[in-house]
């Protein structure tokens, strides 16, 4: 135990950004959320109050070797001091760190090698844990008990549990699924502007006025997309114009009916058995508000017809604190599952 | 005029290489092509003979500055010469040179920029087109007829002409469109197979045996798949796949139905008015046979009753070298458009 209480690292790592957080968790927090974690709708861990924070713009890069651990340790072990010395904790070491990623399963393979050694090194960081970013989702939004979250921004994942195991629907990128998710979403409704564009059916002239808007003549977006490394995100930023135009357009419409319907199946795939628990809804699509909730909610109560759709509690980054903070106190924790959620450490 | 009539060179630039060819136009058939060209199904410009072609596995990269002209450029004019010495016309300069390439129009200005002086430097060349690879393939299957082509192969374009103005539909590349070409169905077969894997509905048991098959373990497939520059090659890997399994799995078939809808959707789009004029398919998507061409002939009968689906002629480097053999006998030539066809010299 240290004394005071000890420390932890979050990250949350996305498409189009990630953020660090540094959290506090107290001795009587740790004794009471050792004691209490696992009654109820506990939180994943024991309490832990963000003391600090950072976000950065730019994505971590995903190289021909998966995410680039070494790029992210270059950024995260200064962040990880100045955020100690804003706390007043200058010199101290976290007891624990939990990072949450996208494509941590497929593209997790440098992180797991590098970071379990690179942080015990330069933070004598002791435990680790590296999660799937639907993981640190799951916690943050339902804490340790039992359902689904849909975590959806540019991707979508579902995540359900019984608390014994995981189950995942999606999560598999912008080319192979993410269906429903804000690419997806801002895709289908490129391709409805490209087809009044050309004459074909299907198309939307009111989404071609907003894509020109947006992005200028058609004629010139695939070479404003196509070379960009952050492709999904230039996607996803069309995604909030269909919502936008969904009241007047029936093209617009249709996209976020279908859109619904993929995020209900990947709901339906992963949620435990018997319907018990949750459905929570979580990351930055749901922002577009009733032009898919309306649609979705109608989905879920055909699908899960036992689940309750709920607001997520916190964000992935409190996901990753609440993670971080259970290693540190070795509390009971969300199941364990290589790709999905690893721990390093004594 | 050049003695002994005229050396040209075609290039076909796509998604999976590039090929280039040197043609033989001999004096005779630069006048005949000259004086007859523009009556019924006539060739896209006088005859010409193919002399020395290769073929290139790697395909030409695109940068932030759209397709790379320097790269193209290092390998064509040694090739170029090469060809030539092989026609045992060593030393000689090609009197005309048609570039078609996938993405011209978006992607082109580079091209457009830079080679017209470049290769007058590099080979003497005074004439040059630049040409949509559409508009190659349609020189390929069509010559100089009014009508429409369908080119499908890792994407999907069509484009019609009544040889006053080009109508184009789709050809937006693998994020925004290609509806119905090879990445399409690829992409919705693997689709297919990780949803059978997820347990979501709308899976294919055996897509997901085929995918396991090719690619491995599918939680690798991300990993395998998006560090790649030829992403959209990769989809479209799988079409092939998805063909095979139609026969006995309803949702291959389901993909290749749709896939059908939308490439008849773009021939509808683009076919002269009144329905004058053959529907051309060519490309390498057409390979795989009747489990597309099916649905496909019944889609197009449906849209476009007038109209007679046909075999092309010939390939895109075929129409490339038909487009330079008649800018270099100032015959009737193909319309011009910025982006589709443009032309350069005197």
């Amino acid at each position: 135990m240290i004394p005071g209480g000890a420390w932890v690292l979050g990250v949350d790592s996305g498409g189009s950004g990630f953020r660090v957080a540094l959290g506090a968790v107290d001795d009587a927090a740790r004794t009471a959320g050792g004691g209490t974690a696992g009654s109820g709708a506990a939180a994943a861990g024991p309490p832990v109050r963000t003391a600090a924070a950072r976000s950065f713009d730019t994505p971590v890069p995903t190289g021909p070797g998966g995410i680039d651990a070494e790029w992210l340790l270059e950024r995260l072990v200064p962040v990880a001091r100045t955020l100690l010395a804003e706390a007043g904790a200058d010199g101290r070491r976290p007891a624990a760190v939990a990072v949450g990623a996208a494509g941590m399963a497929g593209l997790g393979d440098r992180l797991r090698a590098v970071l379990p050694g690179a942080l015990r090194d330069a933070l004598g960081v002791r435990r680790l844990a590296l999660a799937s970013d639907a993981v640190t989702a799951y916690a943050g939004a339902l804490g340790r008990a039992p359902g689904t979250v849909v975590a959806a921004g540019t991707g979508l994942v579902a995540l359900g549990t019984d608390l014994l195991r995981w189950r995942r629907a999606d999560g598999w990128g912008h080319l192979l699924g993410d269906c429903g998710g804000g690419a997806w979403i801002g895709r289908a409704g490129l391709e409805a502007a490209l087809r009044a564009h050309d004459g074909r059916r299907g198309g939307s002239p009111g989404l071609l006025a907003r894509a020109e808007a947006l992005f200028g003549p058609v004629a010139g977006l695939p070479g404003q997309l196509y070379p960009r490394p952050d492709r999904a995100a230039v996607l996803a930023s069309f995604a909030p114009e269909v919502a936008r135009r969904a009241a007047d357009d029936p093209v617009a419409a249709d996209v976020l009916a279908r859109a619904a319907r993929h995020i209900a199946e990947a709901a339906a795939a992963v949620h435990p058995a018997g319907g018990v628990g949750d459905v929570a809804l979580t990351g930055g699509l749901f922002r577009i508000g009733d032009p898919l909730l309306v649609p979705l909610r109608d989905e879920l109560a055909r699908r899960l017809p036992g689940a309750r759709p709920v607001s997520a509690a916190g964000d992935p980054l409190s996901g990753a604190l609440a993670i971080a903070a259970a290693l540190a106190a070795d509390a009971p924790a969300l199941p364990r599952e290589p790709g999905l959620l690893d721990t390093y450490g004594d």
